[in-house]
């Protein structure tokens, strides 16, 4: 087992159970179904078997399912013969129809990512509910702008935080508009839709709530490149307020509502919620390396490339989740002290045009 | 030097032009410039002013003003002092009015970043119309799809290109979008906007063919990740295609209309486009990856983390850049051998619905 | 619950088992029995405080100690607190002595890398004999040498392998001398070994099986990087046969032992063991990406950049792990060709020095 | 021209002019012109021939030759074809000797990675040399450890300074051995040494002052991988100390000896050199994380993967000496202010063992 032991400290908690073992298998299992009913749907397959497909409750633990994948290379192939299996001899030939193990991985992937997806959109936006709840608060609170580590001139806390929530609203608001068109994917073994009129694709779109992608995407990686990008993007806004905010307690500007002991040092007020935000972000860029260079595999189906997608994409969306879901926790009421922010300013008070941004910045944030 | 033995056959030289050191420079005072006027079109600095720093010819010796860049850290300082210096010291004070050194490079790396994107967007495009091509002109031409390295069931090349097409198209269209969507940056040392009314900043905009962001973003770089995720994404449309190419030239599928020969064996036919071509996006993941972590910056102006922007993104530029037009060389006049396509067909000749998928990415095409 | 499912497939089931949340415990344990052992032996505590410590039972569910992490920031925390009340309160004060939690999980961390990367080292192994067992058995058997994809000039399959095997073993002695050097990191609170007489740490050192690093290294992270580096280097020397199988495979020269077949193309040959070795070590470039940027984390504890190492170390690890693993497999009893490989021939026989330099390598080959 | 405006500000002056395209063109020559007398020392070729070419003057203007580097896909081709016209026909078929271009190319890049990498190691000594002293200089001078942000216990800044000095000397250690080992490549253009006797390669290796490798390596990359690993891990070891002035300098702790002004602000005190070199030092993960990937190369010589190596390697080069560079500026007359470091500490005076560490790195430096 892992992800018991670090996956609450780095947020990963909620994302992860949408993403685990138990996760894929659903996930796969209801693609098989839905495929099954689209195909009844559109006179290729008999309804009666769709029927049975459904109704099917095929033995398919996740760790019995791994070790029979080693054989053809996807977990896909066990599970069709499980499923086959499970309905029986005359229902079995309808299983899977048309498909191939691409189909059916890909398309399971995008019904996950969106799963997961909900809870990274959901933690993106209350971190930034709650910079803006700061940025409101706080706009006209000096303090001073550091610049190149140095102390600059004032400005106020609250832009400060309307910086935050402004990355965190445009990294949520592309992120959301990717989730809503991840696509379902059908090919076929050669990618042709050989044997599968292409209502079947539309039809089974709209069964499991996912994008019709007009036309078959098993070789054309971008939409995977564009998720991974956008993640990484959104973890990139989270890390910038994690990081301000490490500073910031650090001269006693900030504080977290709940910060951390030590194991050692009991006076410590570490904020960790900050500090684990940071941990998780700064995994992401590897990973987006990674689905970026996985976008150049050969042929008809990449032979390593497209494997090196499957636990990196989950990585990519634990770690944007993680630092989504700690930096929500850690804003969420977090202790802003002005007279700290007083020391530095002495008798510099303007905050030049601060509080009119804050206004500005707030007015242009994204509807719900 | 640099740049002039590799970047040919990298394909960059186009973009390289347009990132050099001279057109940093040329970048850099055209921000000094418009910010004059700007500001003098909104009575922040008299008229004469401006109109003198337009006319103004300081020394801008690139590898001269690199080496007075040291002391300050960036080569806005002593374009200023230059620029001061050339127009006297009665208007001295009305250059770089309001601004600081971020706004100045912030807003020049938008330009230059535009200047660079028009080729690359067109290299795109010229790609992604030679795919095209391909596509309409093999719609029904049969080839054997291989998965996992291995042959499996026939499709048709003109499929096979119209994926290309499609990769290329989604990416351009993305990038075209950033690029149309680059904006000014204008904040002051703090990021206060102090001492400039709004209006300034809309009004530079204009002038540059810029956008507007609304409010400063100096130390909010969900603008550059997401750039640059663009561009990592678009080279991986490019790697895909080229790659493609290498594995059917291998086995006398396709060749290269100008296939390059060889040191030492001059019966080699090697297909140098799309190596190149490879070659060049293979460095796009990296890149991005740094683009991505340097999103993670503290405070109101990052100490190092600015930084490594700069030069990142130019390399970025020329990396996806290349690789985009080594592919439109490759892919324009590219060699079909239909006979070789189709010895490993045997009797398996239906190719599915592939021509009719052809059909459909083509008919998707963006507008010009 | 994640890894059931894909770590089989992608050869991490020897690593990860090594890696997991119980690994990860009885890691931290034995670090925290170990150094109260050491404490006693050189007076720091009592010796039967020591005798206590080491036969306590404390309760430590992985799960309830995730969850009990996140407060203060780490596993630590709760262990030791746990581990206090299972030896009561007088005993209690003896737990943990002079150390903070930073030296219990660095410490931890350098054995688990060491369980875990003796199966790295003996899957690298095995690879690599496989290779060279390849390169004995095929010292002349001929093939065409392939530059830029294209064919060129007669090699033998011996010298391919050959060089498979130099690279392995190249990576694997690297990865061996670092592994045998892991270091146990004690520094206490500030990291100035504060209330620890140096020889608790050497001391501990012997007793954990691992090195002892003369100063603590608590901030200074270059070990991390190296063998993160190292990883990377060993990921890189196995995708290297293995993409140069999925492309022999796809020519018909060479075939795995136990190819897989497919959810709908019952005639395929798959070579899934090269094909998820090179899924498993495409992962590991970003990786090693993500641990040479934690390098750089601030003052005496990173506030994020040390947290980014802890389950990246471990993805690395299963990644380069679990290619070794499949390489292993993909080389062991690979079915080689001539016949095939006589094809592409012609009449140009000579394979130059090639089995000279079969002879070579092997010779070099470094003792086991 | 790209390089002069910035190499500068980035410390990449002293590493980029053995790098630069003139560069490249002095070591593909040394290259031809040795290969020439080691085969005739050998008697492949005429005594007189290898005169010739060793006294031939070939027009090899670089951007003249990148131009010409297009069709054959690298330098070595057209500059054969240059070397051959300038020593005539007679003398012609002697030029490059049993060897193809990856030869040329991948020796060409050792020797340019050796003639930089003096460079990086000079400056890495160098700002070791400084973090000596100033560990010296502060072996007793207490302050504040800063763990996760927040005020921890006392240390002294020697102790800082130490570590710093231990990290870059470990990482210098390594590269040094790296660099010392830098290979000729010879292979001929299937890798079998096909017309070559082996003493030839000995013996250019020794003209050229690099190391024999035994057996060709063009496909074995597991040296480049070693090189950029240990090139990322040196960045990391100036990274570490460059945050660590730039937040120390931030709360008054220390200062640079040269501080930067600002464009807006004249009263700031950047840190500039430890800001530069943290830019530079940022960019090595990323081109690490590219050569690493690019260690998957397919047959006998990559179609892309081995083009992505050559300026990305030096990118590398760059990144890592420029951070050396702007580190040693950073280190060296650094001002360290006690009385700053004092105020935080209170009454709690003890600083630990931290003194004797300071001794204990300082004695276990690596000989010169």
């Amino acid at each position: 087992m892992r992800g018991a032991l670090f996956d609450p400290l780095f947020g990963a908690s909620g994302v992860a159970s949408r993403l685990d073992d138990a996760a894929w298998v659903a996930a796969l299992l209801a693609v098989e179904v839905a495929l099954a009913q689209s195909a009844a749907a559109h006179g290729v397959i008999p309804a009666t078997h769709a029927a049975a497909i459904a109704a099917a409750s095929p033995d398919l633990d996740p760790a019995a399912l791994g070790l029979a994948s080693v054989e053809g290379g996807n977990p896909v192939i066990p599970l069709v013969r499980a499923l086959r299996a499970a309905v029986g001899p005359q229902v079995a030939p309808s299983v899977h129809p048309g498909a191939t193990s691409q189909d059916v991985m890909d398309t399971a992937a995008a019904l996950l990512t969106g799963w997961a997806g909900e809870v990274v959109l959901d933690d993106l936006r209350g971190a930034a509910d709650a910079a803006a709840a700061l940025a409101a608060a706080h706009r006209d609170t000096p303090m001073i702008a550091r610049t190149l580590g140095q102390h600059a001139l004032p400005t106020t806390f609250g832009l400060v935080a309307a910086g935050w929530c402004a990355g965190l609203d445009r990294a949520r608001t592309r992120l959301a508009a990717l989730l809503a068109a991840q696509p379902v994917q059908v090919g076929g073994p050669a990618g042709t839709l050989d044997g599968l009129p292409a209502a079947v694709v539309t039809d089974l779109a709209g069964r499991l709530g996912l994008a019709d992608p007009g036309v078959p995407w098993h070789a054309e990686r971008s939409r995977i490149g564009e998720l991974a990008a956008a993640l990484g993007v959104a973890a990139g806004t989270c890390a910038k307020p994690a990081t301000d905010v490490v500073a910031l307690a650090g001269v006693g500007e900030v504080s977290e509502a709940a910060p951390g002991d030590s194991s050692s040092m009991p006076h410590k007020r570490n904020p960790i919620a900050a500090v684990t935000a940071r941990g998780a972000a700064r995994r992401a860029p590897g990973l987006v390396a990674v689905l970026l260079a996985a976008m150049d595999g050969e042929h008809q189906r990449a032979a390593g490339a497209w494997h090196a997608e499957w636990e990196t994409r989950a990585d990519l969306l634990r770690a944007t989740g993680g630092a989504g879901a700690r930096l929500r926790v850690c804003l969420t009421g977090l202790q802003v002290h002005p007279d700290r922010m007083a020391e530095p300013l002495g008798a510099s008070a303007g905050v030049g045009r601060a509080p009119e941004l804050v206004d500005r910045t707030l007015a242009a944030r994204p509807p719900r």
